[in-house]
């Protein structure tokens, strides 16, 4: 069940465009128990298309490729390929016809650079027939060779609907590949690794993958096995343990993100929240309105980086502006009052702090960040020291701000400080 | 001058990481004249290393090699780099002081796993022998090998402080590499496409490359040549073709981004601004603030998510609401109007639709989106239907809301419009 990814395109070799497409199609051929060997890109170039196809026809059972198959003048993979495979081009009619129905609904006419699209190599099958996205199979040496659109989004498409059920009903005896992925925050890498040593012998086969994806980091539990049955049990202990040593440092598994774990849980217990933001500049409003559904529980908020702002929408005194300075435990207490009456939210939360790169001083250097929470039963506040550029501090307020709400919401008790 | 770039990893063939590495290295190199012929990513697995390794060592001059140096267990570059290249491993005492001294910074001890980092293949020299950030440097066959870290900090710093410097000095003759990108926004990509078509035979050998980047679309200018000042020159009058074509499409050249460009503005103009923000969720503001310095000229916003703070906040009238609705002409310009009161500022812009995937209707469907600018001289405003999911719709309508800023500042007429 090995297989190669082969994504084409000047722009990936010049590093101009990231290849968002390899690493998708590895997700979810990975997911889906096969097994990606070796991922490669390359120009629009014969030479190299040919060679490397030639390098994966050797040992892979199926290949991935894609890019190249559009209308404009480096677009060459259709031709390459037919070379490469010793295969004339012809004039695929379904495809043909899929393309001009797809231009008369944009109003826009057939061109011969256009109708290269459908010269395909002698035996490719079109995938998708009857939509507009296209794609083809050719089979080589045994091979299944897919070649698919680099448009990330019709690469998906045609990847999740065609070509994964086809290559799995093609193999037999797939092994059920199981993955689980817990997602922590508030802990360093360093101190994880050490708690995660306690596991070394009781994971009974199952891999741990480490992860740091700042600010958070990420933990994989990956097991194949012919009973789906045993995967998953020894999955879910492997899981319980680690969960059982990280705590509440957990925050997530799966697919969700912090925004979403927050949103379910101001569903779940019905609250409702409101945000004021000073050196996270909307970040922490703009996060928690990803979610579909968000202006259930989201109000609104403010973003208040002049003090003036701070005074005449919050009603944070002067004073305490001169005294402590906008960037103080004063302060942000001050805000998150003023923000929760503001919007008459069960919750508030608001950041204060310097992202840097200047305005920084000895006491209070760039990444020193103010949180504050308020809620019926009362304001809770801290101060933090981020270590990183401008938009890793705004990403850790951000991240610490939504963290500090799911933690309220579970009732954990939690100390911040500086 | 062609070489290839190697990326080794597990999480990158099984998709869990997106390799950011290969991009950057790739761009970096491009950029510096040289050229990348192919991008192989491979698991942490020593035959399809070794067999990577080896056919790279056949036709590229230089290969960069990045990921699993690190001290987990699945940290095997060296071992197998040594076995590919029939080398032994040696213990490096430069190394070995750089770790200890590392750790003793960070109060963590020396572990054999840690001491396994400074197992060199024989022959290597360190990168960076002065920093904490460890890479290395091999000459097989006369190919240079270069062996860096997989976190994307460090491999980026040592990429362009050693490695880059290094691999120009040791060839000679390598022709000047001229490369332009212009960004453009607010036309669409087939329009783009037929513009660009009055260009053929004007280009005088310049690459032209086109590479949508939702939502905006870059253009590439590329030439290489041995006369610097020839290359520049053809360049100049490219871009100057390109230019006249696309008038005030064109936002922004080189690596400026729109917030960079409307900052910049800002300040030469000595102008001030705040936002109202609904469907958008604070994203304009997050984006505007993260320019260093944006404080400048950034006074803050409000994220009006519910009516009721809109009313609140901004003194939208309720019965404009009630009649035309939340999402309309009318109430933006009342929510553009209350904002640039709130905030003193010289400028005020605010945005108000349906991001979706819920809340659309017949006569608004979901990417509706209403935006308003006000100044001193007064307001406009209008409204626009953008398509994509919840996240392009927020993407879009931060992007036409600072475009409006811009076109503003430059002295543009522009006529929006669903």
């Amino acid at each position: 069940m090995y297989g190669e990814i082969i994504t084409i395109g000047n722009e990936l070799i010049s590093g101009r465009t990231l290849d968002l497409n390899a690493g998708y199609a590895a997700g979810r051929l990975t997911a889906a128990g096969l097994r990606v060997t070796r991922i490669t890109s390359v120009g629009d170039d014969h030479e190299m298309v040919a060679q490397t196809l030639a390098k994966a026809l050797e040992s892979s059972r199926f290949v991935i490729v894609t890019g190249g198959l559009g209308p404009t003048d480096d677009d060459m993979t259709n031709e390459i390929i037919a070379a490469a495979l010793n295969r004339s081009l012809r004039l695929d009619h379904t495809m043909l016809e899929k393309i001009r129905t797809y231009l008369e609904m944009q109003g826009r006419k057939m061109t011969a650079s256009i109708e290269k699209m459908a010269w395909l190599p002698q035996g490719s099958r079109i995938l998708n027939p009857d939509g507009a996205v296209c794609g083809c199979c050719i089979i080589e040496q045994g091979v299944r060779l897919y070649f698919l659109p680099g448009v990330p989004e019709e690469m998906r498409y045609l990847l999740d609907k065609f070509v994964l059920p086809e290559i799995l009903k093609s193999f037999e005896d797939i092994p059920f590949s199981g993955q689980r992925i817990l997602k922590i925050y508030g802990i360093s890498e360093a101190d994880i690794s050490e708690i995660l040593k306690k596991l070394r012998g009781k994971m009974e086969g199952v891999v741990l993958g480490f992860y740091p994806r700042f600010p958070e980091n990420h933990i994989t539990l990956s097991l194949s096995g012919k009973d789906r049955a045993a995967v998953t049990g020894r999955l879910d202990q492997a899981e319980k343990e680690i969960r059982s040593l990280l705590g509440s440092f957990v925050f997530a598994a799966g697919d969700l993100n912090m925004e979403e774990v927050v949103g379910r849980k101001l569903i779940e217990r019905g609250e409702t929240i409101s945000v004021a933001e000073s050196c996270s500049g909307g970040l922490i409003g703009h996060r928690l309105t990803n979610v579909p559904g968000s202006s259930l529980y989201f109000h609104g908020g403010v973003i208040v980086y002049s003090n003036q702002s701070k005074i005449e929408l919050l009603r944070v005194n002067p004073t305490t502006l001169e005294t402590f300075g906008a960037v103080s435990d004063q302060t942000v207490r001050e805000m998150v009052r003023g923000l929760r009456k503001r919007f008459h939210t069960n919750l508030g939360i608001a950041v204060t702090g310097i992202a840097g790169p200047d305005g920084g001083t000895r006491e209070k250097p760039v990444g020193t960040v103010y949180i504050g929470l308020a809620a019926e039963s009362g304001i809770v506040s801290a101060g933090y020291r981020f270590i990183g550029d401008r938009k890793q501090i705004k990403m850790e307020t951000a991240m610490m701000a939504m963290d500090w709400i799911r933690r309220y919401l579970d009732g954990n008790s939690f100390l911040p400080g500086i």
